[in-house]
């Protein structure tokens, strides 16, 4: 029989509340309040920016141009930076900030990554598990040349096999049909294959490091529903007190989870120089990795 | 009045013939097949990939997941590289090989870069515009540590203010009606606005790299009609004989449109050790640059 107590719903979900933009606002708008915030703390002028990357999982305001170039518009800047849209779903953060690290490495930099999702325009309320727990986020990083001791460690991504066609949301231009968003397996097949896959890519983003997990100060993994956030912290051995919990009040943002955890997290004052920051995101459906980063002074 | 003379449009748009897939065949299909063959060339394995990114301008086959895991899926790849999209317009293959060549140079590769492009989903015939310019294309670069004296001389991208909005293509998800390419300017405004595009990166990049435009081997402008590709040659001084013409055949391919004269350049015979190839593109309606290469022994 199908669970009609909210309160048995978010306890089992672990998602208690979720922010919904206003219908009509565009992820061009969010996107660019995230990044301008960014740069604020950055202390660098927009125009300083050699790059703006536009992360989504759901393609942004127009599929053209990408949504990169409003963000730069609404930053005001123009012919200062180049920018792009990338899309890897869940994982979509960690693989621009790998990007952006190897372009500020070969000297273009620095790089705006910015999160931007709209999930609440997906979602119709007959498909219960993706509208109970899917919220609209934005969040971003300035990405360039790191402060003593610090930068990323190591990265090791991936795409794997098992994990296509888990979750999907179909393009409308090839089906004719509105798109929403579906999850295509059970929870606990979801929810054990991210598991999976968020302890496989930690062990080798550390191993690459030359590193043990123990060794890490803070962990961040991707968090599209509380339990999961559990059972990874549960499985490394990690108390809740080493990562940042976001998932019980803005639910499941797709890109946009570890960077409003990262944010959190730097503006929680906790952080120490010389810490480890490992960050793990399974896109379910596509790919996954985990990137290791050490804080500076 | 509407000109309705299929010879004079030809003269006029400069394109006779162009390919469009069978309904139903993916984007992913398409690019995975560029892709085996752009791996057979390199005398790789598509195992030996670290990371494949898929462009369009288009949105590929899904939103979720990102159609750059499909295409690994079609190359029997499975956790042994990343994977993710990229989406830049007409400028995505230069992107995404600027992108690449960043990831190589810090030891991140081989990198598989695509362009897959099914406009033919999108091309409503009462639209003669686009209807009558735009076809399907697919074409692919691995892109690994150059032979000698080969490699990436210098890249420039930038994202222009006035450039935004001129060739859209909206989002379905947001409008809630089934997408199709339109163009928002009138064909002198665009055609000029691009040529400007094309001319002022392509001065940057060679100033970028130390040389005069006239030191270039070989041009590769981005090709959306055959009026454009002569105006921009005869701007540059350059002779048709420096170029590979490909828009009279194959009509305008958006990303794809780059790396299909440039895997025919390749092809010729004609490109000695040392040459340097310039390739400029221009995402009508959001970003413009070039990238010059100088080709190995």
């Amino acid at each position: 029989m199908p669970n009609r107590d909210p309160v048995e719903t978010e306890r089992r979900i672990g998602v208690a509340t979720r922010y919904w933009v206003e219908p009509g606002t565009t992820a061009a708008e969010i996107a660019a309040e995230a990044l301008s915030r960014a740069l604020e703390n950055a202390g660098l002028a927009a125009s300083e920016l050699r790059r703006v990357i536009f992360v989504s999982s759901t393609g942004g305001d127009m599929l053209i141009p990408g949504t990169a170039h409003f963000v730069c518009e609404r930053l005001g800047l123009d012919d200062t930076c180049d920018a792009f849209d990338l899309n890897n779903s869940c994982a979509g953060f960690l693989t621009a900030l790998d990007t952006a690290a190897r372009a500020v490495a070969t000297g273009y930099g620095p790089v705006g990554v910015v999160a931007g999702e709209i999930f609440s325009r997906y979602l119709p309320v007959d498909k219960p598990r993706p509208y109970l727990v899917m919220g609209d986020a934005a969040a971003a990083a300035v990405v360039g040349p790191g402060r003593a001791g610090e930068g990323l460690l190591a990265s090791w991504l991936r795409s794997a096999a098992e994990l296509r066609l888990q979750v999907t949301m179909n393009h409308p231009g090839r089906t004719g049909v509105a798109p929403h968003l579906q999850f295509d397996a059970s929870y606990d097949t979801l929810t054990n294959q991210a598991v999976e896959a968020l302890l496989k890519s930690s062990r080798a983003v550390v191993a690459e490091a030359g590193i043990e997990l123990r060794d890490v100060e803070w962990i961040l993994p991707h968090q599209p529903n509380g339990r999961m956030l559990e059972i990874i912290l549960d499985k490394m051995g990690f108390p809740l007190e080493r990562t940042i919990s976001v998932v019980e009040e803005i639910g499941s943002v797709g890109s946009a989870s570890i960077p409003v955890s990262l944010d959190r997290l730097m503006r929680s004052g906790k952080v120490r120089p010389g810490d480890r920051i490992l960050m793990t995101a399974v896109g379910a459906g596509t790919g996954y990795g985990a990137l290791l980063f050490r804080a500076g002074t």
